[in-house]
C-alpha cells in the first residue's frame, strides 16, 4: 500500500493571494516545514510574501525544486486556463505537482498529457490510494496519539503538528500523520481519510499509522467530532483505526454552537465528549487515556484565556494548553 | 437524488445453488417479497426450488418479468462466460438486471453493450448513487426506527424486515429502508451505505430515509456495530443520519466474540452498547429511545432461549423478541 510521498524541496504557489489566510495551505507548509521549501511563486507583487525567494518555474527547477505545491483554490472555483498552462510548464520543467484542490488536476487533459510526456507526477492529495484494506483491529507496536475534537476547525491539525514538533525537539522519535489535504501538503505524505469509502476507513488509518518502534510516537491528525451531525463517522473510523494510546481533546474556548449551517447543534458537553471518546477508543486499545486539552483561545484576552484554561484543568484534572498562547510543553510532559 | 428503484415482477436467478443458504439473496427475496417474484431460473435440476415456476429468460419475459435478480456469486468469484451470455440474453429480452455481486456487471463490456443496445438497465446495487450530499442534521418529519447491533451478522436486516412487516400487517404506514445489497434486492430500492465515501455517510442516510408523513415509520436496516473494529464508522454514520426515534438492539444469544478474523474482540457489554448508542443517537434526535432487543437464539433450545430472553427483559426492562422464534409483535406493541 503506497501512500503519497512528495519529493522535496518545494516551490510554493501563492497565486495572487493577498493575505496568509487566503494562501493558508502554502502558509502552513512555510510555517511548519520551512526546511522543505526553497522558493515561492507569486502572480502579483501585492501577493503575500511567505519569506522565500521569488522564482519562476524555470528558475525554481534550476535551483533544485522538485515539487510545485498548489494549495490555493482559484477564486470562483474554476481552474483558469493560465493555471493549467502553468501546471504544464511545471511538469515540463521536471517538477511534480502536489495539489490540495477539490478539482483533480490529474484529470485535466492538458495536465495529464504533460505528466505523461515528462514522466513527472501529479499528486491530488485529496484522492485516497486504491485498494485500501478493511480494518483488522490487531494490536501493533509503537505509540500513537490522536487529536479529537468538540467540532470541526478547532485546531486538531495545528495541535498535532505542535505536539509532534515538541516531541522531536526533545529528541523523542515522532511522526506527524496527516489525514487532510493541508496536513498532507505540510508533511509531504498522508491520507485524506474523509475521502475513503466507509468500509475501509479504520483500515486506512491502520495503513497510515502502521506498527513502529516501541518508543516511536505517531501523532495523528484528527478530523471532525464524534458529535458532529455530518462527519462523526470519519471521527470514529479514525478513533478505532488509530488504536491510540492517548487522546488530546481540541476545543475552541467560547464557541457555543457547531460551526457552519447546522441548526440547533450546541457544542456537546465536554464530559460526554471525553467519556464517549474513551469508551470507543478503548475498544481497540484498552489502555487509551486522555492526555489533556489543546484549546484555541484566540477569541479571549490573555487574562480571560488563562483563567478559562485553569478552570478546565481543575475540572478535568489534565493539562490544558493553547499551542499558540502557551505552547504544548505541559501536555507533552504528560505523555509516557 | 435518484435511488435505485427496480421494476417488478422478478425472475430470480438460482444458478446451481444446492441449498437456500447458497442462494440466500434469492431465497430472501422469495421469503420476504413473494408478491414481487413471478419465476425462477435454475441452471440444474438439483438446484434449490424457491417455489416459483421454472422459466427460461424468453418465457419469463413473455410472462411479464421485468427484472432479473442475480444475488448469487459464482463459485470462485470470477464471472463465467456462460453467465455473461445469460445477462446479454436477459437484456435483449427486455428485462433489467439487478446484481448484488461485488464485480460490477455494468463494467463488463458485453453486458454494457447489450444494455446500450436494448435500452434496458443494469443495477449494481452495491454501487451508491453519485453526488450524495453531506449530512445536514436538520430535523425531519416522520418516525424512524434503526436496528443496531452488538456485531455484524446478528439479524439487523431480518429484524428490520420483520418489524416493517408487522407494522404493515397492523395497518401502520411503514417502509423498509435497505442499506445493504441483500436488503436492496428484497425491497427493490435502497442504498449500500458501506460503499459511500465517509464524508457523505450521514447525508446518504438522510437521502435514504427522507422526511415523511408524521405517522409513517421508516424501518432502517442497520449495519455493523459501534464496537466493531473494522466497520463502526458505517454504524455511526447510520445512527446520526437516521435521526432514529427508537433503536432495536440486535444480538446473537451465546455469541462471545466478534465474528470473523478478529483477535481478542469479545462481544461488548450490553449496557455499554445501549448507553453509547443512545448517547450518540440523541445527538441528532434528543428523544431517541431503546425499543427493545431482537435476538437470534437459534443456537439455543426452546427452554434455554426463552429463559435467556426473559432474563434480558428483566435486566434491561424492554421487550425482547426473536423474530423467528417469537415474532416481533411484543416489540412492535412498544412503538409509539
Amino acid at each position: 500500500m503506497a501512500l503519497i510521498e512528495l519529493r522535496k524541496p518545494y516551490l510554493l504557489f501563492v497565486g495572487a493571494a493577498g493575505s496568509p489566510l487566503d494562501a493558508k495551505t502554502a502558509a502552513g507548509v512555510a510555517y511548519w516545514r520551512p526546511e522543505n521549501c526553497r522558493a515561492q511563486l507569486r502572480l502579483s507583487e501585492k501577493a503575500v510574501d511567505l519569506g522565500f525567494p521569488d522564482m519562476t518555474v524555470k528558475d525554481a527547477a534550476a535551483a533544485g525544486c522538485t515539487t510545485f505545491v498548489m494549495g490555493l483554490a482559484p477564486v470562483g472555483g474554476k481552474l483558469p486556463d493560465s493555471w493549467i498552462s502553468l501546471c504544464v510548464e511545471v511538469l515540463e520543467s521536471g517538477m511534480d505537482i502536489a495539489s490540495g484542490l477539490h478539482a483533480r488536476l490529474a484529470e485535466v487533459p492538458a495536465i495529464a498529457e504533460a505528466a505523461e510526456r515528462s514522466g513527472c507526477r501529479v499528486f491530488d492529495v485529496r484522492e485516497p490510494p486504491p485498494d485500501l484494506p478493511c480494518g483488522t483491529g490487531r494490536k501493533r507496536s509503537g505509540k500513537r496519539l490522536l487529536t479529537v475534537g468538540t467540532d470541526c476547525c478547532v485546531g486538531k491539525m495545528f495541535s498535532a503538528l505542535a505536539i509532534d514538533a515538541e516531541l522531536r525537539r526533545r529528541g523523542v522519535k515522532s511522526t506527524f500523520r496527516a489525514t487532510g489535504q493541508t496536513g498532507i501538503l505540510i508533511q509531504g505524505s498522508g491520507l485524506a481519510v474523509d475521502a475513503v469509502v466507509s468500509d475501509f476507513l479504520s483500515g486506512a488509518v491502520e495503513v497510515l499509522a502502521p506498527e513502529n518502534e516501541a518508543d516511536h510516537w505517531d501523532v495523528i491528525e484528527g478530523q471532525g467530532s464524534l458529535f458532529h451531525p455530518a462527519y462523526a463517522a470519519v471521527s470514529l473510523g479514525l478513533l478505532h483505526g488509530a488504536q491510540a494510546d492517548t487522546l488530546v481533546l481540541c476545543h475552541e474556548l467560547g464557541r457555543t454552537d457547531i460551526d457552519g449551517d447546522y441548526d440547533d447543534y450546541p457544542i456537546p458537553d465536554l464530559e460526554e465528549v471525553i467519556a464517549t471518546n474513551l469508551t470507543l477508543a478503548r475498544r481497540t486499545n484498552r489502555n487509551a487515556t486522555l492526555a489533556g486539552f489543546s484549546v484555541n483561545s484566540s477569541n479571549l484576552g490573555e487574562a480571560q484565556a488563562m483563567a478559562a484554561m485553569a478552570e478546565l484543568e481543575d475540572l478535568h484534572n489534565v493539562p490544558v494548553v493553547d499551542p499558540v498562547r502557551t505552547g504544548v510543553a505541559k501536555l507533552v510532559d504528560n505523555l509516557k
